[in-house]
């Protein structure tokens, strides 16, 4: 597999690094960052947990702004944070921050023009782990969490492939994006108007129908403008209560939605990911 | 004083928050941040931490990136981050990174066109600690540090004012100004072509003749692209040992420039400070 280091930065006595590589899901190159804990070495592998970020951002924003890198220092987790679409010249684009580039939702896309390279989600469920675990000394554990539209495809993908994560997380998840303006714009234009394939792609709607559980921490703070409109974490709460689906959603008073809350409690979900990555 | 709120974020139980005030000494609207830690309140002042940036930085490079809050959170210290240089459209730049906007290397600017606004060193100094200690939770127990340029700046106001600082502390800091390529293109172009009034903005030629000493932690990074050049740490350390300067400078082996550094050491330079500020 062709893969190119672009850069490297020590942190906390392991590293930093943006690599980047021709995705053949995505039929385009593509950019990702891993961090690699002092721990990981050719004689120890180490669990991953996978950070799906939210509309706008790229493979930087949780590297630089999370903090996160400190708690997997010490619990020896790598980190890998993929990019939020398909990127390049020839890739479909539109003019507004919440659909094309930079707003993949983690689907694939079955509509023209998307459809040439919009398969976000085979990409983080199948090439991009199959890359990183045939590159880097880590093991087959994966734990999986994400932020606002990544915290939908964290869910999502977990909810989908429980076999292939260890727990789940997320902040301030798009919980049901099937009813909210977000999701409905993104699920029409990349999956077209059969709102029964966008059910496939719903953590809420998912969860309720679960038949395996994988383990999931949801923080949402009270204080965050798209809370009402766009998150919607009782649609999430319900389907828990009505599967019995163990999910941990905590609400935090005064907390809105950009990196600062991110940043206060990311140790908290690396230790709560470490918990089931060790079993 | 006139001073106008731009934003709030919630932050390990505390808030980061940024303000515009109109400042006498620049001459021109500035924009700062402060973190507040949860101990800050009406009832219990807190010290502070003044953070001063490098080249191209503003209020909001250290605050997202170096993982501070946990740390100063936790210690109960808050920590105010100005902008690098004046700003507004008014203000004289220049097209390269390091003169002009983004690059005011903390000094008073003697030549025009800078010496309408390039006022830093006051700014810093005086208008800036009386406003927020005028408008905040806070004592006047101060300690400073800052990254690079910012780290010379640090360094410099300490030891220029050392019954103003309990400690100080840089990350990689141009530490000799006078002999390195940043410094002598700054300063020729602030100052004018004295180099006696340079001496009076250099941390190693200052730390050399220092009658007072305040508390000093400097950390470097062996792989900085920057450390030969013009980082020049040994002429630092050389002025500590002739004048038997309290300063602690560790090297680090691996870390580079980046605010990957910092967010790896920023807890113990927080650590280092409470320790200072508490007595």
């Amino acid at each position: 597999m062709n893969i190119e280091n672009l850069s490297c930065n020590k942190s906390f006595g392991g590293w930093h690094k943006q690599y980047s590589h021709r995705s053949e899901t995505l039929n385009c190159d593509m950019r990702f960052a891993i961090y690699l804990p002092p721990q990981a070495s050719g004689n120890q592998k180490v669990p991953v947990l996978y950070w799906l970020s939210g509309l706008t951002c790229t493979d930087e924003n949780f590297m630089q702004k999370a903090g996160a890198q400190r708690a997997a220092a010490e619990l020896g987790i790598a980190i890998v944070a993929p990019d939020t679409s398909p990127r390049g010249d020839n890739v479909a684009d539109d003019e507004a921050y919440d659909l094309g580039k930079g707003a993949g939702f983690y689907v694939n896309a079955t509509e023209a023009p998307w459809n040439r390279h919009y398969r976000m989600y085979d990409y983080i469920v199948n090439e991009l782990p199959e890359l990183i675990e045939a590159t880097f000394p880590v093991s087959q554990q994966r734990a999986i969490s994400g932020h606002s539209m990544g915290g939908h495809g964290a869910l999502m993908i977990a909810l989908r492939n429980p076999e292939r994560y260890c727990s789940v997380s997320a902040f301030s998840p798009i919980s049901n994006p099937v009813n909210c303006p977000w999701g409905q714009k993104a699920f029409s234009a990349y999956l077209g108007t059969d709102v029964q394939r966008w059910r496939e792609y719903d953590a809420s709607v998912l969860m309720r129908d679960a038949e395996q559980t994988v383990p999931a921490l949801v923080d949402q703070g009270e204080a965050d403008n798209f809370l009402a409109e766009q998150l919607k974490p009782e649609a999430l709460d319900a389907a828990a209560k009505a599967r019995e689906y163990p999910l941990e959603l905590r609400r935090h008073e005064g907390y809105d939605h950009s990196y600062y809350f991110i940043a206060s409690f990311i140790e908290e979900h690396l230790k709560f990911h470490a918990d089931y990555l060790s079993r």
